[in-house]
């Protein structure tokens, strides 16, 4: 098969993201969001906020890990990340999928979007940061929205929230501090 | 109001641009498209496919254009290409909106996207045409996969599409060949 029509059946593939629903709803609503649509806005999040990241950063490599993050959920399905019974780091079978859906592209593409998705996966690079702190920063600005959303639906403490949602500090301390204020505001009314 | 705020009250704005539904179904389905959703898919699509462009072009750039380019829309709404009663490019109400929605960040941003925007409506840059190349092939392959899909629809003659589909070539003649062949093969079947 040609380049070409290697990564037209690519882009034919993950069409299927738009009908993975997340937990987390649209802002003041009760609609779940898909992950091509929470995809979407967390690069838009990137390109707006990227001046916040505690270090510089590639805005690129950013774009291009958040657009990929969850691609890999086409065939392993979200898991919440306050679901007790699953593993939300479902590694070995997201690195399957990984293989599978990113592997219909020229090899070398299948390569790059594979590393991209192990080092968000990772977190440990100062792109990775940031790209987590955007995925973990939209659901609170959306359970704000939503007095409480998902935390009040599934009864997830102060504590829990705090503790899954504190890798937004080490993309960005400025974006912690608004989001900690958040949190603080929201509990004290539910 | 600090820069952050203003960039968080422009990330919960933007959420209005999921409910704004495209005529154009999701492949293999009668769904429609939303505006979030198909602005991801095209910023994946350009992500892939860049190899092919005329003309070596900044992704960066490129994404940005794709990822921002329908946001006027939360204001004036989503027109259909082969509508005619309306002019798709209606250019005084979108600008309008472009100031108002841009316009919620700090200056500097807003001027940026404003600017982007107006670029890839303009589309006399290599990217703004690689951009709408992306956004008039994306159609083309979920009109395929929906046996003509609204182009059956609304019943547009197989020149009509050609016509409107034709800023497919100035981005990239790799494409454009494939698109051609796709809309001949599909015409023979309505």
């Amino acid at each position: 098969m040609s380049t070409l029509l290697q990564q037209i059946a690519f882009i034919k593939e993950i069409d299927k993201l738009k009908y993975i629903q997340r937990k987390t709803k649209l802002f003041h609503s009760d609609r779940p969001e898909n992950d091509a649509e929470h995809s979407w806005h967390l690069a838009m999040m990137a390109m707006v906020l990227v001046a916040h990241s505690n270090v510089e950063v590639e805005l690129l490599k950013v774009l291009k890990m958040v657009l990929i993050h969850d691609i890999v959920e086409i065939d392993s399905g979200d898991i919440f990340i306050f679901d007790t019974t699953k593993n939300h780091d479902n590694t070995a079978e997201e690195l399957k999928a990984a293989k599978r859906i990113f592997g219909m592209l020229p090899e070398d593409q299948a390569t790059e979007m594979v590393d991209l998705w192990l080092e968000f996966e990772t977190g440990e690079t100062n792109e990775a940061k940031f790209a987590k702190a955007m995925d973990r920063f939209e659901p609170i600005l959306q359970n704000a929205s939503n007095k409480g959303g998902t935390w009040r639906e599934y009864n997830v403490p102060k504590e829990k929230v705090i503790e899954k949602t504190l890798p937004v500090a080490l993309g960005s301390k400025a974006i912690w501090d608004y989001s900690l204020q958040e949190i603080e505001t929201l509990f004290k009314t539910l």
